[in-house]
């Protein structure tokens, strides 16, 4: 790598899956391009630092172009409200836009954490490039945050023919109830202040007392507890609820 | 890594997990800890080479001694028949006493694909191995095969609240059908001679046109095809069925 002049990287954008925040679970190749990237771009709130942005802290080449794409609004707005789509539409498609600018000439690394098809916001820009078709593009995926959660517990999420359903804890919780009812192991996935209602509904589902809450599964700020153990205080956003699955397996026999 | 004597590495059983197939797509962690390795054990059916040892061919070091972990049987016999359970407790049981030895002074390595809690052979030793509690035990999450079959699609799995479930073709007909109305984005693994039914299941929810097949995703021999476009015909094990969620987005505004 060190013959290879860093300019001859394939101009476009390739959007590279960090994995769940420990920086030696990133994938030989999401290391490779993000230690060689001259443009890197990365999703973060306004005023915060970026977690994905943090999980490559000390492994850009000194002189790489940062490009902090700031959401315009995350949680200040309902999802479903007018406004609130119109801001995010408008961000995607200017940052799609300006991307697309710079990778006709330049290899743009766009940072995402867990895995970037699996609920990542690089998907938005992704629909819009590959409707331009203009520029070449590629996603590197890794290990999502909910795998590195799981093994945060210590315990296998699925044995035998165990049905895992992975949901958002923004769900009204009826529909909570139902979807986990169809299912032996669960991930939920957003829970900051929707804490409340899934407890309401692994409660229902007489599922609360095998319910985990991980927060920054694999970081050095990694926090596992039972749910049962934790009250409904302030709880981060990006933590994860999960139950695991008991399915058959052959027991030992001694 | 070059001045510290490969007999450094800390006696115990370190189950890594391959991710899907590529490679580049293992693990920082994973990759250094398979150069490094003077013991290496996986799973293979009898007879083959085994998907696990596969992955990693080329990056053993020389001399590595390998510990083939096969199967007394696979599809041979029914899963919930009395033989099939007694012969699989005696099989891990075994390894399990096996491995505990060597790693009283040795870094045993074991590969499994995928990620080593989802759905992984190996959580059968895990369990046995905690249980005896006196081997150090380490587990390292790698990339699901599901995440690797996604990709391979080109297309994200999960939108806005979808509700993603993962399933193996294995259950009762009915049983899928019930377990794949509850979600919007679908995973069946375990495909093989299941095809059939779940192909069943999946028209039963009005779902069969928007389904993918994926065999060996992100390898050489990746095959991605429409599943209205393949036949019932012979379909490896591993291959997966998938259903891309379509929810919520901020659409473009252009």
């Amino acid at each position: 790598m060190q013959s290879k002049p860093e300019h001859a990287a394939t101009a476009g954008i390739v959007c590279v899956g960090l994995g769940p925040g420990d920086p030696d679970l990133m994938s030989v190749k999401a290391d490779r391009l993000v230690r060689q990237a001259r443009h890197v771009a990365f999703f973060r709130k306004k005023g915060r630092p970026g977690k994905a942005r943090q999980a490559v802290q000390g492994m850009l080449a000194e002189g790489a172009a940062e490009y902090a794409m700031e959401y315009p609004v995350t949680t200040e707005l309902p999802v479903e409200s007018e406004a609130y789509v119109e801001l995010l539409s408008r961000f995607y498609d200017d940052w799609c836009l300006r991307l697309a600018e710079l990778a006709r000439h330049e290899q743009v690394i766009v940072l995402c954490e867990g895995d970037p098809f699996l609920y990542g916001s690089f998907m938005h820009l992704y629909t819009r490039l590959r409707e331009r078709g203009d520029v070449r593009l590629e996603v590197v995926p890794g290990i999502p945050g909910m795998v590195g959660c799981w093994h945060a517990t210590g315990l296998p999420i699925t044995w035998g023919d165990d049905v895992l359903s992975v949901m958002t804890g923004t769900l009204p919780e009826d529909e909570l109830v139902r979807r986990m009812q169809a299912a032996e192991a669960l991930v939920v996935m957003k829970v900051g202040r929707n804490l409340p209602r899934i407890r309401r509904a692994l409660q229902r589902c007489g599922r609360a007392d095998a319910a985990w809450l991980v927060q920054n599964g694999t970081t050095a700020a990694q926090q596992v507890a039972r749910l049962s153990e934790v009250g409904d205080e302030v709880c981060p956003y990006f933590a994860i609820v999960l139950v695991h699955g008991q399915g058959r397996r052959p027991e030992a026999a001694w």
